[in-house]
C-alpha cells in the first residue's frame, strides 16, 4: 500500500485547510485547468463529462415536462439590457462589454450576456400574439459571463456553463405553479440524482434576482458548514412583459401581458458534488453522473485468464448500460486503488485467479470502501444494486451533516455564539419580516445567505433580533 | 386544396427569387427569428432541434473514435491570439473586443473566440509532457464569433454555433491520418444522414486556414448551383506547437513538438440541408435529422374512433423510437397537409374511417408525394422502409443536381461561356498548380472558390489558363 499512500498524501487534509483540499481535488482528479484568462478555467474530460451527465439527466427531464431547447444570441445591446430598471441595475455593474468589431467601434456596445432574461422577453414580443401561442416553455444550454472580482474553479467564474429556462403564461398563478414545479424539479434532481441534500425555501426580497417578484432557492451544505446555493427559479409577474412590451389577445380579444419565470443551475453544482461527498482520499462521485461508475481491476494480472475474465466481466457490465472502465496496466494495484478513489469512482472490481476460481469478483465502494464478494452469475444486477445502495449511503452520510450542523437560535447572542463554538452551518431563526431586522442580524452575526424554508415550520414566535411577533423561519448561513 | 394553396402561396417560388425563397423558409418554418443585435438570430426550437439531432450523431460518431470532449473559455488574451503570425492575420480583422469588465477598462483586451487552436494549444502545452500523453483527441461544442460585414441566417451569422475538434500527435503521419479520417467522417455524415452528396477535396494553397499546412474540405452544390462548404479539417504540422511551446519527450527521451489537427462543421449544415432539399413547397428534411420524421392525421376525425386509431398508431410508431406527432387540431385537412410539407416531415401518415375498417393507413412521402398504403400489422417496419427510401430518393436527387450542374473546361472562354450560359455550378479544369493562374482565372471568370479533388482524377494534362503541363484537377464554383 506504499503506492497508496503517495497517491493520497499528495491532497491537502480537509480539515489542514479546506481551501486547498478542494483546489487539490479539482486539478488532481483532473477536472480543470486554469488558463491566461483570468477567472475563467478550461473543464477538462474528466469534469465535463460530469456536466454531460447532468445535462444529459435534466434535460430529458426538461423536455418530458414539455419545455423546447432554443438558442439566444451570447450579445445584448446595450439598450436592450436597460429596458428593466431593476435587471440593469443588478447586472450592469459585472458584466463584459464587446466594444469594437474587427478594427471598428461598435455604434452601440454590446454585453456578453450574464443571463437572457432581456432576450427571451424580447423574442417573446415578437412570437406571442394570442392566448393560442402561450404558453412557451423554452430552455437554453449556454455559458455566461459575469466580471466577478474572486474566483473559485466551479464556484465562482467570470465565465461558466448553465441552463437557463425561460417560460411565458396567460396567468399569475400558471406562471407561480411553473416556478415551484421547477424548483422541485431541481431538488428532486439533487437529492436523487447527486445525493445531495436540500432545504427548498424562498429568497428575503432585498436577496431576490435583480427584476423578481420572487426568488425561490434550493440550499445545500457542504463539509465545512458552508451554504452553497445549488440552484435558483424566479417568479417575475407581468413586470419583464411590461417593460418589454409582450402582449397578446385572450380569449375576450382584451389585450393582456403574460406572466414570466426564469430558472438555471450551473457547473457549480459540479463544486457542489466535491464538498458535499469528497473526503481526504478526493472525489466522491454520485453513480448517476460519474464518468466512470465502475472500474475492473485485475489482480495478478500476469496469470493466464485473468486479463481476459475482467474484460469479459466489464464488457458484461458495459452491455447492461453501465459506464465500465479496465484497467490491466503496468500500474500497481496500490496505484490504481488510489487513484480511482482519487477520481471518485462509485465501485471498484478486483478479480484475480482465486476469484475466478469460485465463479466470483470482490466489490468495493468508494465511498466506505465496503467489500462484498460477488457471484459472476448476475453481476449485472448485484452492482446496479450496489451503486444505489452507495447512492443512498451517500445521501445519508450528506443529510446526517446537515442535519447536525443545523442550530436552532432565539437571540443574535445566541447566533454568534453557535458559530463562534461550532463553525459554519445553517442557524434556524425566527425573523418579523422587516429588512431592517434582517440587515442587523447579517451585521451582528456575520451570516451571508437568508433562506425562508417552504414547509412554513417554526420554531418560536419571536424576532430573533427585534424580539417582535415573527412568522417567519430563516435558515442563515454563510454561503459560497 | 384551397387552404392548401394559401399556404404554399407564401413561400416565395425558388426560380422567382432564390433568395427570398430561403429567407421565407428559414422565418415560416420557424427555424430562426431575428433579433435587434445585428448579425444574431434566435435558433427557435424547431431549428435547435435539428441542430441537437446533427450533434447527437456526430458526437456519438467522434466518441466512438476517441474523441473527448471539453470547455474552454470563451475568451483569449490579445497577446496569446498573437502568438501565431498566419493565425493571428488571418482572424484579428473578424473579432469582437471585449474592453471593459463591468465599469473598469481591462488592462488586456480580449477577444470573443472566433476558433480556438490558440487555446487548445495553450492547455496542450500544460498538459503534455511525455509521449505517453499523446495523443490527445478533443473537441468542444460551442459557439464562435466573427465580425461579418453581410449576414444571412445559418450561412454566415457573426455568432454561430460549430464542434471544433483539436488533437495532438507524435507524428506527422499519425496527425495527417487524423485530418483526413475526419473529413470522411464529415462527408458519410453528409451524403448518408443529411443525404447531401459533397466532394471531398483539398483547399489551394491560398486558400488555406490560416496557419494550417493543409486544409481539407467538403464542398456541396445547392439547388441555384452555388457551392458551399460543408465541413473542413485542417492539418497543422508543428507549426502551432512551435510558435505555442508544446513540447514532449519521446521514447528516447528527446524533446520534440508534437503535430496537430483542428477540424469542424457549423449550424450552416442546417443552411446547406435547405438549399440542397428544399423546394416551393418549403422544408425537406433528411429523416435522421427531422424533429417530427412522422406526422399522423386524422381524416374525417369527428367520426367515431378515429383519434384513437391515429393515436394508437402514433403510440406504436413512437415505441418503435421514431419522432412522430399526431394533429388532431381543428384545422382543416388540407391546411394540416401544407403545415408539415413546408415543414419539411419527411413522411405523412393520413388514417381515416374506411383505412381503419381496412385495417390500414395511407403513407405519403414529402419529396414526391408519393403514397403508399401500409397495413397497420407491422406498420413500424413498413414506415422505417419508407422513411430509409425517402433519403435515398433525397440522395439520389441531389447527387442528379450536381452531376447535372457539373461542367468540364478546358479554356478560360470556356469557363465564362458555360457559366453565362448554364448559370452557376461546378467548373471542372486542369490547373498547373501556379498562384497566378489561380489568381488569373478568379479574375477573368469571376469564381470565388476552389478544391482538389481527393480521387486524383484528370480531365486532360494543360492548364486551363496558362496552357502549361497541369497534373491538378480543380473544381471551381460561386460560393456561399
Amino acid at each position: 500500500m506504499a503506492d497508496d499512500k503517495k497517491m493520497v498524501d499528495q491532497i491537502t487534509p480537509m480539515d489542514e485547510d479546506f481551501a486547498k483540499w478542494y483546489t487539490d481535488i479539482v486539478k488532481k482528479a483532473e477536472l480543470i485547468e486554469y488558463t491566461s484568462v483570468k477567472g475563467c478555467m478550461v473543464i477538462r474530460p474528466y469534469g465535463y463529462a460530469i456536466w454531460e451527465n447532468i445535462q444529459r439527466i435534466l434535460d430529458a427531464e426538461f423536455k418530458s415536462l414539455g419545455h423546447e431547447n432554443v438558442y439566444m444570441p451570447m450579445f445584448i445591446t446595450e439598450s436592450l439590457l436597460n429596458k428593466e430598471k431593476d435587471h440593469v441595475a443588478g447586472f450592469a455593474p459585472e458584466v463584459a462589454w464587446v466594444t469594437h468589431g474587427g478594427s471598428e467601434k461598435l455604434e452601440e456596445r454590446l454585453c456578453v450576456r450574464p443571463t437572457s432574461e432581456t432576450l427571451f422577453c424580447e423574442h417573446f414580443s415578437n412570437i406571442v400574439h394570442s392566448y393560442r401561442d402561450l404558453p412557451k416553455l423554452y430552455n437554453q444550454w449556454v455559458s455566461v459571463v459575469r466580471w466577478e472580482k474572486t474566483t473559485r474553479p466551479f464556484l465562482r467564474t467570470r465565465e461558466f456553463l448553465w441552463q437557463e429556462g425561460h417560460t411565458v403564461h396567460e396567468t399569475a398563478e400558471e406562471a407561480v405553479a411553473e416556478t415551484e414545479r421547477m424548483l422541485h424539479v431541481y431538488a428532486d434532481f439533487c437529492e436523487n440524482v447527486l445525493a445531495m441534500p436540500v432545504v427548498r425555501g424562498r429568497k428575503t426580497d432585498s436577496d431576490k434576482f435583480a427584476g423578481a417578484v420572487a426568488t425561490y432557492a434550493l440550499e445545500a451544505l457542504m463539509h465545512d458548514g458552508k451554504a452553497l446555493q445549488a440552484a435558483t427559479s424566479h417568479y417575475f409577474g407581468d413586470g419583464f412583459s411590461r417593460a418589454f412590451g409582450v402582449e397578446y389577445t385572450d380569449k375576450e380579444n382584451k389585450k393582456r401581458h403574460p406572466f414570466q419565470t426564469s430558472w438555471g443551475c450551473t457547473t457549480r453544482l459540479i463544486g457542489a458534488i466535491i464538498m458535499t461527498h469528497g473526503d481526504d482520499n478526493g472525489l466522491v462521485l454520485p453513480p448517476a453522473v460519474a464518468p466512470v461508475q465502475v472500474v475492473v481491476i485485475p489482480v495478478a494480472q500476469h496469470k493466464p485468464g485473468v486479463i481476459e475474465a475482467a474484460t469479459a466481466l466489464a464488457d458484461r457490465l458495459s452491455a447492461a448500460g453501465l459506464r465500465v472502465k479496465t484497467d490491466a496496466s503496468e500500474n500497481s494495484a496500490g496505484w490504481k486503488f488510489a487513484e480511482y478513489e482519487m477520481k471518485g469512482v462509485p465501485l471498484r472490481i478486483e478479480i484475480g485467479p482465486r476469484d475466478i476460481e469460485q465463479n466470483a469478483c470482490v466489490a468495493v465502494t468508494r465511498l466506505d470502501r465496503k467489500k462484498t464478494v460477488l457471484s459472476l452469475d448476475g453481476a449485472e444486477d448485484a452492482v446496479k444494486a450496489l451503486l444505489e445502495e452507495e447512492r443512498g449511503a451517500m445521501f445519508a452520510r450528506a443529510k446526517e451533516n446537515m442535519d447536525r450542523r443545523t442550530y436552532d437560535c432565539r437571540t443574535t447572542e445566541e447566533i454568534k455564539a453557535t458559530l463562534a463554538e461550532k463553525g459554519d452551518g445553517f442557524i434556524r431563526a425566527m425573523w418579523c419580516g422587516s429588512p431592517e431586522c434582517e440587515k442587523k442580524i447579517k451585521e451582528l452575526t456575520g451570516v451571508s445567505s437568508r433562506c425562508i424554508p417552504f414547509e412554513g415550520e417554526k420554531i418560536g414566535d419571536r424576532c430573533v433580533c427585534c424580539g417582535e411577533h415573527a412568522d417567519t423561519l430563516l435558515y442563515f448561513g454563510n454561503a459560497y
